[in-house]
């Protein structure tokens, strides 16, 4: 049921990561939201990019989008140093510390949409802070769909402006425990509720190794269980990886079948799933959508009954 | 395809619980993994319970059973107290404290299973000590399926016996932690992996409200969420409940069918939801198939794409 195929923005980070966990490491490797997502999304449909990165940005890191139909001309350059982010994984790949957070150019990030991205149907505002994701809403026209990303840090540091926020979006991204924070309710169907009686029509909470659930108004709410990996190399980026194939898909499929939302949370389930296989972008970066088909096959075997 | 009805054979705790939770509290009320288990499992197959009790029990608490399958012989009443369990639940219904465990009768509780129970097919040893689970084994003729449940303190406490049990059992029922705990292995997939390897033919981990997922030698895990309950009264039982939904529903069908240990999973699922719905067993004892079955149907509504 493929529609016609639309573009999709994402505003988010650019990032150099330097990660360690148990079965290796790797210095200033690709990373940030932005990456992750549009590595993804353009595997189902073209990707436009708003990020910053600073003069030290090795760009060979990003040449493999060059095969890829993402268009990089809000990917502003500025003189100064890439955001840099370090982080240590555990034995257990859901535990991990941070090492250390140079903003570097991403400090006074502020997105600037390029004239052709403003009438983008289809929007992905990454993590970011909620003044600058109000930033972007202001300077696009109105989208078909705005999803938004978000962390506990901004749902506890400023909580009114990521209100404002979602009061102007139409779907949002969350873990089970920030949905009970942005609600205070514990029960995670209560928290759901009280979500999408936020004039919201999409709440997905994902739940890390324990798979995703989409609540959407006037459906049951959908399960769909983490993809089994048995080696996880690098978690980072997994949550921005789902959303990326999660958005893809739905950018070139009918909205208005729910049928469509559920495939679409298979589909960034088995995308996520490809890329921890690795670090960094080092799997992300060569999946093609045979491998990806047969995951969500595999998927369907593991859920029915 | 429902085959001939074959009985159950479950040991276990017989107990009257105190329990505490934000919408109430209950004293002294109808509490074990046998009757959790039984009241379930008899839904679908005949039980067999083989229990201890004090002479203190009040049996008009266990009326409803008469209304049932469910052969009473193996309940012991020995001169003394029932065992009795205090707990109190929390907020967020997934974290309790024991308040109290006085043994009773329980402390030197050796079952003793009735001459007509030997030759029961299907067997489950609730959560007790591995040397009564041992002694259990030791009474019976091998049955066609034998269903462990234990949990972590005979884990750390007494391993090379609970290895013992489970070198005698056809499968193991358990929750994520003890999975790692019993194996070393943190990757759940890896865990499953290697209990299958103590030539187990099937493993069930239980992940609460995260649903469980059944593995069996052959055939691709199978991923089942927890059905959304709103309103949590009281998880006491909610594993036993699941045993005796899973259990009673793999009894009266084909074994050798993988689809029926996926259904089990589910029936299981179903029975435990509704259980939480009320303290004790107030909701669970007057739970009818029909109930079961729009769950079970909502529960594939929420699973397919």
């Amino acid at each position: 049921m493929a529609t016609q195929t639309k573009p999709v923005l994402v505003v988010g980070s650019a990032a150099l990561d330097t990660i360690h966990t148990p079965v290796g490491s790797v210095d200033d490797a690709l990373g940030g939201s932005c990456f992750y997502f549009s590595t993804a999304a353009s595997l189902f449909t073209p990707v436009r990019m708003v990020a910053v990165i600073g003069a030290d940005f090795p760009r060979k890191l990003i040449d493999f989008l060059n095969d890829r139909d993402v268009d990089l001309s809000g990917l502003m350059v500025e003189p100064g140093e890439t955001f840099r982010w370090g982080g240590k994984y555990f034995d257990d790949p859901n535990k991990r510390e941070t090492l250390f957070t140079k903003l570097g150019v991403f400090e006074n990030f502020q997105p600037k949409i390029p004239g052709h991205f403003r009438d983008t149907p289809i929007v992905f505002l990454g993590n970011i802070h909620p003044d600058l994701q109000i930033s972007v809403l202001d300077q696009i026209s109105k989208p078909e769909l705005v999803i938004l990303d978000t962390m506990n840090f901004w749902i506890s540091g400023t909580p009114d402006r990521l209100k404002e926020v979602i009061s102007r979006v139409d779907a949002l991204l969350v873990n089970d425990e920030e949905a009970t924070e942005l609600t205070g309710k514990i029960n995670l169907f209560e928290a759901a509720d009280a979500l999408l009686d936020m004039d919201l029509q999409a709440v997905v909470v994902k739940k890390g190794q324990h798979g995703a659930i989409l609540f959407r108004e006037g459906m049951p709410p959908f399960f769909a269980p983490a993809y089994p990996v048995r080696n996880v190399k690098d978690p980072t980026g997994a949550g921005d990886t789902f959303a990326g194939g999660f958005i893809g898909y739905l950018a070139n499929h009918d909205l208005a079948d729910d049928n469509v939302w559920r495939q679409a949370i298979i589909y960034g389930t088995a995308v996520a799933s490809a890329s921890v296989e690795d670090f960094s972008l080092d799997r992300l970066k060569n999946v093609n959508m045979d491998e990806l088909e047969v995951r969500v096959d595999e998927l369907r075997s593991m859920t029915r009954f």
